[in-house]
């Protein structure tokens, strides 16, 4: 019965069969140690000269698989290991079954590799601690999110990826051959979750969704996660920021109870988030930049990167508050579903939500109202009968409603501090990579 | 503060603020009487001719959205609705407010529609008790999965749909016009999931999977939600079934006890999960259905739509479960990843699950060695060169592993006895459809 690292501290004096990887292999005189890595944890093995083990160790170098039988000893006074959880422990193997050999690496996958490297060796660089943190955290991340929606009794939902329109904007849209036509990838699942708001009220979904941009940033995508949520009978975009900022609070504690030693890792604490987090509205905030940063963005329908990070600054000396949301974003520079403040229409009930310099959510409330719906998509200069089905659940009574999205590998770069969204993300698809270079593909 | 329908059996006497959909309405005399739908359920409300709100109320049709006030009364004796949780009570109205009209219903959704009535209309005709109750076992259903594996240690991952090489089969594979280059539309998450196995030796992951396939059956989709596991450190195929047994066992447990309501609904009893699902060879399946039930298919390989039914008959018929597993299929009709059988390497350690006459599951072992992995790409005539970046996870040292990939919609499908396939899938995309018919669409 195979026992994990992680319990070899319970174990004291039994024997126990352990099954993992060589980590990392070291020989001291004519003693062979081991770091043994499992899902659980790393552990030192220890093969003695007199073990019948002995001989077949030898052989064994990084990344094979082992299955192993030996003894838990207490290891001598000062030789403990502070840093791995068993690390008082280790093990005296008796018998060793090697289950998959490996070639030898190329590289220490710990060292400090370029992103390109990385990309290149994904499937095995991804074996450190360093990437099991990282996409631990995510995984914890979908599973708060996924948690306390469902608590407040969101119903999940699986939508389509595969469009017959391009909803928000048509350039920057993946095309697909159909069968005999044209089709497209999915920018977001927003209207698939709005129609949803007409069956359930309360929904989310979690997939993945796709801009054809022909950017090379380090926070771009081309597929990312999108964490959605759509929902109904709100007064305001208000009562989804509302939300969201429960909901980060409870995702954070949820990370702080579950991933103590994962945030530890990387030297970060988590954020504090406030109560309510503060808020400004985009003129206020563009006025605070001049002010304050003699940054011009006055005239501007946005804030640019740098505006962000100021504002992010701004309320963080202001607020103590590494959130804040920025909200009634000009009309005409947000999609045509997208609420006007009856007391100013050239500006909508939208927010964003940034997060240490960088926007994490794009949220608000939706125009519910048939009628009001199809004018606006003609003032687009769109046809409303390209847009027929998803008018349905409006023509059919739909209350007001509103909803956000977040980026997950967007929070989890900015939760960790990394530089680049590509190391938060498995497998990343940009301009030039789907998995190999993509020059290499056309020469190869 | 508003009070869900579900609770107001607990307000007898009380003032409630209710908002929701108007459901029915009915006149009796001068009375009027609505049946309010929200998201936890339907009750009456009625509206005396000497409330305030009997004017407004006159006005209102089917789908319109309201919030009204109004007294919790216990109905008169005789008068209750058993079908509903809240039929002794019904809510006389002081105050309506319309949040939202709606145009003339086309039709009651309600009533027995065709299915393609149904799915043109779906944005609409989803708001129904039959397809809460569908959608609400789907997501009770992934939510199960989840929380199941979870429990076993498994990490969720979140992989590409966008990959650069046809992973199973180069046929049925939707092109992408990707920047520059050609790519595909991910058949399976399999390599990535492999791969993961290498980091978080268990794992998991729910999305999108896709086939081009020119069918237009009641069982197949272009676009469906593929339930993908991942495990290392197996013995053979049969530890992969054993962990699907005890899904199963999870799932259906968690279903029975959040899904009864719904179940009823469809006059439908969960099916019993044996301790031990019956496993059956295929040649010995084979066999079976020849001298049973006359059916010849033992030069196939593979079982066709009869097989499967006969032999799902067979299972109920001899080990009273309506679920059976198909084990050894032939090596060639596998992917290349399948590991083969060592005793006949002609047949694989390989799996099917059927139920209840159909595959909701394919497993089994992968190849796991490098050696022999390459050496089976070249056999299936594939240049393994294209298949380098997923070569690495098995290079650099892979323990035995297996798994599975269980089809959504199809579970449900079975699971609520119905027709077809489109009945379970939000927005199913096929041949002929992405929301709208693709014909109606080059006509516009």
């Amino acid at each position: 019965m195979r026992v994990l690292i992680k319990d070899i501290k319970n174990k004291e004096g039994e024997s126990v069969e352990l099954k993992g990887w060589v980590d990392v292999r070291r020989d001291h005189g004519k003693l062979i140690f081991i770091d043994l890595r499992d899902r659980s944890g790393v552990c030192q093995v220890i093969f003695l000269p007199s073990s019948a083990a002995y001989e077949a160790a030898k052989e064994l170098r990084s990344e094979w698989v082992v299955r192993l039988n030996g003894k838990v000893n207490r290891r001598p006074k000062g030789m403990e290991n502070p840093k791995i959880e068993s690390g008082e422990f280790e093990v005296a193997v008796d018998e060793l079954t090697v289950l998959s050999r490996a070639e030898e690496i190329p590289f220490d996958p710990a060292s400090d590799i370029s992103l390109e490297t990385f990309l290149d060796w994904q499937p095995f660089a991804l074996r450190t601690e360093k990437n099991r943190n990282i996409f631990k955290i995510q995984a914890e991340i979908v599973r708060a999110f996924r948690d306390f929606l469902i608590s407040k009794d969101f119903t999940e939902v699986q939508v389509p990826k595969i469009v017959a329109q391009a909803t928000e904007g048509g350039a920057n849209v993946f095309k697909i051959d159909y069968f005999e036509n044209k089709a497209y990838l999915a920018q977001s699942p927003q209207f698939y979750k709005q129609i949803m708001v007409g069956v359930f009220e309360r929904v989310f979904t979690i997939g993945n969704a796709y801009r054809a941009e022909e950017h090379s940033t380090t926070r771009h995508l081309n597929e990312y996660t999108s964490m959605d949520l759509e929902f109904g009978f709100i007064n305001d975009h208000t009562d989804v920021m509302a939300l969201e900022n429960e909901l980060l609070v409870y995702v954070f504690n949820h990370l702080s109870k579950n991933c103590a030693k994962e945030f530890e890792f990387f030297g970060v604490e988590l954020p504090k988030i406030p109560e309510a987090i503060p808020s400004l509205k985009l003129k206020d905030a563009q006025k605070i930049l001049k002010e304050k940063y003699g940054l011009d963005l006055l005239n501007e329908p946005d804030l640019d990167p740098q505006g962000e990070r100021l504002i992010c600054q701004y309320a963080k000396e202001n607020f103590d508050s590494d959130f804040i949301f920025i909200t009634h974003y000009p009309t005409e520079k947000r999609p045509f579903y997208t609420f006007p403040d009856p007391t100013n229409p050239d500006f909508t009930r939208s927010f964003d939500l940034l997060f240490k310099g960088i926007e994490i959510t794009t949220g608000g409330q939706r125009i519910h109202d048939y009628q009001m719906l199809v004018d606006n998509i003609k003032k687009w200069k769109i046809n409303p009968a390209h847009f027929d089905f998803y008018l349905q659940a409006f023509k059919y009574g739909m209350p007001p409603e509103g909803g956000l999205a977040i980026g997950l590998e967007r929070i989890t770069q900015k939760l960790l501090n990394l530089d680049n969204i590509r190391e938060v993300t498995l497998f990343p698809r940009d301009m030039n990579r789907i998995d190999i270079l993509l020059s290499t593909l056309k020469n190869g």
